[in-house]
């Protein structure tokens, strides 16, 4: 079953549209032309099996259609972080030992520095294709992509994924999320990440396209809403926030049936904006080691269980470690979705992979109805005073505030509580409010011990490439 | 991922719909409580891992409840056809080494006769149940339930079908039909026919409901549809024809998606009124040894591919053995929906999986878009002075005659050529037709030598339980 997943929905479903992107659109057969294409180009470069291929590319056709041809040579696909700095993506090149670093024309002068031999993606094109590749089909446990996870915490580790790993990704989405012939995945993530990488497999196995943006613009995405038919959409809290602003009054059709909201808890008055609109919001815990989502929370529970992660995926086993007296613990994954490891990594591998578990550094809890609540990181909890301050409690509580646009809150070290809380506030455009009102607004909703110290009023928040905040980084803007 | 798929199921979404029969509705929640009490209740009777527990039961909830708790022993189910003679059953009962042969009242008297501890439904519901029995989670290719082929050919053997092989069938289906929140799966085939049990199977997997019938019955079926919200029923033609027919003029509501129509090639002016009433017809080949469907032809194909069974499912892979100068030949399945064979019968496998493939006994084509046709069983062709005559096409052709309600088609010996075709004819009420008429008729579309010798006019034709014309079958009636 771990066989060519393009090369088959090609057959099955030739004339179907595969992909959307600016004014380009491949059918499935036509995808797979040019995936045959390039894996005969690649093959003429003595790219084969096990082979890494590190990607350095914005979202394209060339990023969608490289990503079949690696894997139909049985090479493996290191789709790397456009927004690192070339010394971070010298370490993850060297990490991986790609034998080849595929760039496009928006890289080149960066790629230029880096100790690996260089392909254009505008050569590869003009590149003549050599002999039919063989193609061995992989195993079920072959990786098939190594991704770096986002690095929110500690060093990147290359996560290995394999073709077992995104298959039952994709069929427990699928079991979850239905499927219908009319189908679209629209895809703003970059695809460098989890959730981008996702979607393009699940578009072949399912035979639905994908509408790729290069990044996300609200407005473009509300188009391509309207235009393109998307009926599902994965997004983080502050782009669905962007995509309501631009969006003003205007109703959502009915043919979204889906905004996969990932990255982290969701503020409630976005949950509640979204349900005065009729916008079917269905949240995802996830993570790169289990190759995306492992819980969801159906669009019909959204405010009846606010805050909550759902349910796991049909294929997925959850477990809350070592609970507290409050039933938090780190939260476990078991399944077909989960990754074996770090590449040549034993050590990261050994610490984060224990008796089939995989631990996810998160800190949740289930209630009595098997729901996942995740609280926060467990490097992100803040122990002020023996208690523990969850920052992503604090955050929900201010993004109820009116003026409050964006939150992040750490921990910072205090004499007499040995940590205590402060909040970095982006406010709305044209909002005002002052720390003492903010402060005002807390006492009424959260325990005194849990109140930011200080509240520090910011341009922007930092966050990674997929949307998700970085409290990690809190620090050198806090500083 | 070959776990309790019920049991998952009912901890993911408890409140829905799992089964209505009758005027009976479960929940899964509901549902999985009574699997847990059945397998109890067997446990107390020792029944374990790898014991075969034969069923002998009419369509009802007990018959969908055995067949999980059964699974959750670890046991193997072996749900008996009901059509067959007390001396055919006891053959089975000896073959499979039954432990146990559950019945119900229906069944009681006939039970009776055979060799093997009884247990009857009803003393299963006031069976009190023991300690909770111990679940040792299957392996993937651990049996799930052993099937009697339908028996149109030859003596019965006892399919295995794995867990595996009935997962990938539901993930098969799943991705060629779709999966809405909405949908509900009508079974009015009996669920020892493996098109009854994989909706079972699929219902849990899937999470929506068996709308389950006892019998064929076109007037229930018609209002199930209606006022249950069917959206994907499994037929055979001949249900399709008196559902039309007892429907009238009344359209189908939207609400119905997918009829799904197996059990051979469907007539053409079938299909012709399916299109006019604008029923989305999915027509299906699948086997026994297969766990149901291995291709299917979708709705818009229904009349531009007329007699193609479509393409294979995703996971399943199609050659033709073998092919005669026309493209015809043995129709080989391969993949992982694939039966590991027969209950202790080595030979029997040996003959029918040669090298991973499945040797089907079908003969069929692939059109050069890879769209299937099948022909004919290969023990039904009749060759006549050297050339083949498929059964199938003689009674395709008689079928579009206005006076024509079911037909089948068989060879004899013939002194001159070898064998002739001889046709069995049931005509539609108050319609009138000669052999000579239908003589004349068949000259304008038929060469020569595959006009019906004779034409024998009949009441019924013989069928099988899921509605399968029984060619052999024919012998008897025209001898």
């Amino acid at each position: 079953m771990f066989f060519d997943w393009l090369q088959r929905r090609a057959a099955l479903t030739p004339k179907r549209l595969a992909l959307s992107v600016g004014a380009e659109r491949f059918t499935f057969a036509e995808l797979d032309q040019r995936v045959e294409r390039h894996a005969q180009q690649l093959a003429t470069l003595d790219i084969g099996a096990g082979d890494r291929v590190a990607l350095l590319l914005r979202n394209s056709a060339a990023f969608v259609a490289l990503i079949h041809a690696i894997s139909r040579l049985g090479a493996i696909s290191v789709p790397l972080n456009t927004r690192l700095a070339p010394p971070e993506l010298q370490t993850q090149l060297a990490q991986v030992e790609a034998k080849i670093l595929i760039h496009d024309e928006a890289h080149a002068s960066s790629a230029h520095i880096f100790a690996v031999p260089l392909l254009n993606t505008n050569s590869l094109s003009s590149q003549p294709p050599r002999a039919k590749p063989l193609f061995t089909p992989p195993s079920p446990a072959s990786p098939h992509s190594l991704l770096f996870t986002s690095g929110t915490t500690g060093r990147a580790k290359a996560t290995m994924l394999t073709y077992e790993n995104h298959w039952w990704s994709a069929m427990g989405s699928l079991l979850n999320l239905g499927l219908r012939a009319e189908d679209g995945w629209l895809a703003c993530l970059p695809l460098f990440h989890v959730g981008g990488l996702a979607i393009v497999l699940r578009s072949a196995i399912y035979g639905i396209p994908i509408i790729l943006h290069d990044g996300f613009e609200p407005a473009a995405v509300n188009t391509a809403i309207d235009e393109e038919k998307v009926s599902i959409i994965s997004v983080v809290s502050v782009m669905l926030q962007r995509m309501l602003a631009e969006r003003g009054a205007r109703p959502y059709p009915p043919t979204l049936r889906c905004v996969l909201l990932g990255g982290g808890p969701a503020p409630q008055p976005l949950l509640e904006e979204c349900a005065r609109r009729g916008l079917p919001v269905t949240q995802t815990y996830g993570l790169t080691e289990a190759a995306s989502q492992v819980a969801t929370l159906a669009p019909e529970d959204a405010l009846r269980k606010l805050g909550s992660a759902g349910k796991p995926l049909f294929p997925t086993e959850l477990m809350i470690n070592a609970p507290d007296t409050t039933g938090v613990g780190e939260i476990l994954v078991r399944g077909p979705t989960v990754s074996p490891g770090y590449w040549r990594d034993p050590e990261a591998t050994a610490q984060t992979l224990r008796e089939g578990w995989l631990h996810t550094g998160d800190l949740g809890y289930l209630n009595e109805e098997g729901y996942l609540y995740v609280v926060d990181r467990r490097d992100d909890l803040i122990i002020s005073g023996g208690e523990n301050i969850y920052p992503s409690e604090v955050e929900a509580v201010l993004l109820a505030h009116p003026a409050v646009a964006e939150v992040g809150v750490m921990g910072i070290d205090d004499a007499q509580w040995g940590q205590a809380p402060i909040a970095f506030i982006k406010l709305r455009e044209g909002e005002a409010a002052s720390a003492d009102a903010l402060r005002a607004f807390c006492q009424d909703r959260l325990a005194k011990y849990k109140i930011p110290k200080r509240f520090e009023f910011v341009a922007r928040l930092p966050r990674n490439a997929a949307g998700k905040l970085l409290r990690r980084e809190l620090k050198k803007i806090g500083s």
